[in-house]
């Protein structure tokens, strides 16, 4: 996916911040400088660094200060694609090789580690000891995460509320904290912290549940990767708990995911049923009541061009926009 | 290996450090904290925290500001050693299964990860910045140096300069830093900061250079794991580096490295090649000479009992003490 094209005055700042992120893994030799950049120039929203600029707008906007929240955060976001890509056993990452495919599952780890280590040498700069704690924070709870999605793969039992907070950990709290530390680094005031995040939050749930969504409604180019592979790998996701609370799926769906475990069977019958359920839709209205929770955030913030932007970004992320 | 008994003094600081690195890594969920205890509970001798003690010692020692760095250094010594045996596929390690064999690659990793954030969360608190500058460096640094070392796997034709830059960046850093922030944290003076730190890299360099030594000539009693274990997985250490410049023993050390390489040989018949050259004693020189420049180091800090334990520690180190 490329990066937001939504906001055209933030373009030469996300430029410069492009280039900055792609300097902040030199330094550490040729194969960890080439495994690194081959990562980061697979492209990517920037949704991190976005949602920091425009955080940034609504105290007073130093592209300087954001750069050093903005580039840790997009770092971080990094390396825990290229742990996940070994996690999942993943050989395309946006369309592009991952680093798993083209070095192996040990080179991935280690660029991982890289990748977290410059991003917090990145924070040590900082001035506002409350940034770096916020930002350490969410990535033990982004551990836990990743650690909660292994345990429950394969798991049929999970319920809605354990997904939630799953896709929490995993992904809405440093969307959160990303348009939180734009504030933060600006100097907004607190009320307007308290709504970034806020908004943040919300909009980062309604993001996973989309993304999850799309790998069983998408087209493997739409997705930059074949449909189903959540399923393949053994995370349920939100459609599939809800299809197998029908009893009228229950029982094949989980023939099926218990085929699919075992490699016995591709997703193509699972996601067949589970499309005939009304699991996709539900799917559809959590995502938007998250979408309206942001935008209710949204509506508390003083009015200029950037609300009406993150306005933007809510619709795109519930798909009103594609 | 146990933790060092040397210096009954601290005994009781280093029983308060241990119950606080187990609470340390609580609170992420059943699975992370058990995989997370059952890595520190392995034990290990805990050099990263008495060092930071010892550093104190030479300033206004106080064991809150102390653990507040020694707990953070030795859970990132441990996180990496998760990440370790991984990339090294090793099933023991201080004689005790590891996390990778007793739950698999993935869980090793996220646990690895885990860690780590947790070490930074705890740094979050710290309120010197030149601390958390140094500690993320160090990071970064020893990122470099685990990718430096799976680039040279079994590779013959590395030089000495190579070897040493690693294992600084493997494990005499990490050392380096322990005394040096337990000196910084204690707001000892700039002198005795910078003397520490020469002492714990020399004293870090001697201890790998052992270390590597004892793979080679030590019993599986000795080393927790079976001798040979480095060069198994294709790491060149010192002594091999050193019997591989003797022409006499190069062509058929080469060899054997060759079929040890595509597990077509065990390591026995390397090893023999290899104690019958000047390698093994080469490499202690050069061991001693690092402890002989940890000890001017020494030296030159002000007279206590804490300076005692370290010149003890310096020679036990090079195995002196044995």
């Amino acid at each position: 996916m490329k990066r937001f094209q939504l906001f055209g005055y933030l373009n030469k700042d996300m430029d410069l911040l492009e280039k900055q992120l792609y300097r902040s893994v030199e330094g550490g030799g040729e194969l960890l400088t080439e495994t690194s950049l081959h990562l980061l120039k697979a492209g990517g929203k920037r949704l991190r660094p976005v949602f920091v600029l425009m955080g940034g707008k609504f105290g007073e906007y130093d592209l300087d200060k954001l750069s050093r929240v903005a580039i840790p955060l997009e770092l971080i976001h990094s390396a825990s694609l290229v742990h996940d890509d070994v996690i999942d056993d993943a050989d395309t990452r946006r369309g592009e090789p991952t680093v798993k495919a083209k070095w192996g599952d040990k080179i991935a780890m280690y660029t991982g580690d890289y990748i977290y280590a410059k991003a917090l040498a990145l924070t040590a700069g900082l001035p506002n000891p409350r940034i770096h704690r916020i930002l350490s924070k969410a990535m033990v709870e982004m551990s836990i995460g990743e650690m909660e999605q292994i345990r429950d793969f394969f798991n049929c039992e999970q319920t809605v509320r354990h997904y939630l907070r799953r896709i929490r950990r995993k992904t809405a709290l440093l969307i959160a904290i990303s348009c939180q530390l734009g504030a933060l680094a600006a100097e907004a005031d607190e009320e307007a912290v308290r709504l970034l995040y806020s908004y943040g939050y919300n909009v980062g749930m309604a993001f996973q549940i989309r993304d999850d969504l799309l790998d069983l409604s998408g087209t493997e180019k739409q997705i930059g990767k074949p449909p189903g592979s959540d399923m393949r790998q053994g995370n349920i996701t939100l459609p599939v708990i809800y299809a197998l609370e029908d009893e009228r799926l229950r029982g094949e769906l989980l023939g099926e995911i218990g085929r699919i475990r075992e490699s016995r069977s591709g997703t193509g019958r699972a996601i067949d049923l589970i499309l005939t359920g009304d699991g996709i839709k539900r799917a559809e209205e959590l995502a938007s009541r998250y979408v309206d929770k942001a935008l209710a955030a949204l509506d508390q913030l003083p009015n200029n061009r950037t609300k009406r932007n993150l306005r933007d970004i809510a619709h795109f992320v519930t798909g009103r926009a594609y």
